[in-house]
């Protein structure tokens, strides 16, 4: 599609999973291969620190030193978008900030999500006051809309106050409901943002619509797969391939499902922890997980 | 009732406001003589950091400076539950091992309230790491099951199996749900807790049951009332008054309304700020919530 406005990000990046050891530390070593991997295999950019990367899992301190160790070990910061959303207010202006000064191209950024159904006079205070409050020019925010696990919708006519306050601030979202009326919506009311999603079997039409681009999790193990529904002349087949590959990992907890993956097709059984409350698959699951891969002609 | 195993807690305790300066920051002269005045009006303690103390909306620093504020002020350790839990269980461990060196009587302990629909076993890990991570034998948890707000429900079914698995550490809960069908089996199936419930028309019935009493936030305003309550003579005039008051609270955002109530009382209009997305009462919400309570024959 020609015409749109400039793109914050575009095409292919990656809702980075998170390496963590036995006692849960964030393993930078293996983080940073991950990122170097992934960027091997043409993937445009990574996303740490949103969900799938387990963000909210990790503390201020940790997720400072994440980032840091991804920009020593010579990832961009230029692609890099990363999470920065927290509970409280403060501690989401830090991480905002630490992100900007750092040079990272955007900051994903949750809405405060322990309080629900909150006024949308409320979110806009809040939003507000973490731009007032990073004070740097360079801040560019991705809203992150993800309301079956925020619990906290973003709604049209809210990311469209919050676009037209804070023109170039505000410079996408990342919609992770995978609901296509609310994709389709934002497209057409809040053009001047850069939409991409999380749901990827959405991508061919989000493309023909003039979408962005993914943030999105499969990008960790299939790239290829995602790149390809990004194509103009995305192939009937990979549109069923990615929707089985969608059913197969549904079928587990996804998260450690991904890990799962990057488990067996590295033999770096380091990949499999979790934090709690989330955990690795059992045995059961994993075998099952293995099963249905194999049944549905996805390689290792 | 007799027979009943020491509790950690007992009669009422005071869900306290936070109040805070117009920018946001915790006015910690304001805060502290709150806290004495409740107790010179027969309060028991305080459980500052809860969900009325917005304790959310407060980074990890906040909420200790916050805590040491009331300390150095003269508010014992004894009577202070507060609430430590984050989204993360690396900041909720901070906070919690920070509560029990001050020698506070306990943790008032959030699950986890990012991931939706943990797993028990999940759930179970992540207490079981808090209580490893504080490594002090004098830690004692108040678990908080607030599912309406958290997202988060605790099962009795889970909650038997913490307390079984840490017998005097997971020492009592705070069921906020306001569903007396839980409390019920709470009391029923883990009676070494120390359970106290935050809906105060239920205070009747919770004391001919066995329970402890309250963490709850009417004590802020009303701490009479909540105290007759919990008198084996309650009368059924104040069953019908806190009724009548829960009515009129609950027509305005009512964590907002309880700072309304006490800026009009004491004449400080700092009472009323929230943080965001929590906002102050609008003109027009203060006038009903006035009127309100006028009508029904509640001073102030």
């Amino acid at each position: 599609m020609n015409g749109h406005p400039p793109r914050l990000i575009q095409g292919l990046w990656c809702a980075t999973l998170t390496p963590v050891t036995e006692r849960g530390a964030i393993d930078h070593r293996r983080f940073a291969a991950h990122a170097h991997h992934l960027f091997a295999q043409g993937v445009d950019g990574i996303a740490p620190f949103g969900t799938t990367g387990e963000g909210q899992s990790f503390s201020v301190a940790e997720r400072r030193e994440g980032l840091d160790a991804l920009l020593a070990a010579g990832v961009p910061a230029a692609r890099i978008v990363v999470g920065t959303g927290c509970a409280s207010l403060a501690e989401t202006i830090e991480l905002t900030r630490h992100a900007v000064g750092a040079g990272c191209t955007g900051c994903l950024v949750l809405p405060p999500f322990f309080w629900k159904e909150p006024a949308d006079d409320g979110l806009f205070a809040w939003y507000a006051r973490l731009v007032e409050g990073v004070a740097d020019a360079r801040l560019r925010i991705v809203l992150y809309h993800l309301p079956q696990v925020s619990a906290v919708p973003l709604s049209v006519d809210f990311v469209a106050r919050l676009a037209a306050a804070f023109p170039g601030i505000v410079a996408g979202i990342k919609d992770s409901e995978g609901k296509w009326e609310h994709t389709q919506a934002l497209l057409t009311r809040v053009p001047q943002l850069t939409v991409v999603i999380g749901h990827e079997p959405d991508l061919p039409r989000l493309m023909r619509a003039g979408g962005a681009g993914t943030i999105c999790g499969v990008a960790n193990v299939y790239p290829g797969l995602v790149r390809a529904l990004l194509s103009p002349g995305v192939a009937a087949s990979d549109e069923a391939r990615i929707a089985k590959f969608i059913e197969i990992l549904f079928s587990v907890p996804f998260l450690a499902g991904f890990k799962c993956m990057l488990a067996d097709r590295s033999g770096d059984d380091g990949w499999r922890n979790l934090r709690p409350p989330l955990l690795p698959l059992t045995a059961d699951q994993q075998r099952k997980l293995r099963e249905l891969l194999v049944q549905g002609g996805f390689p290792r």
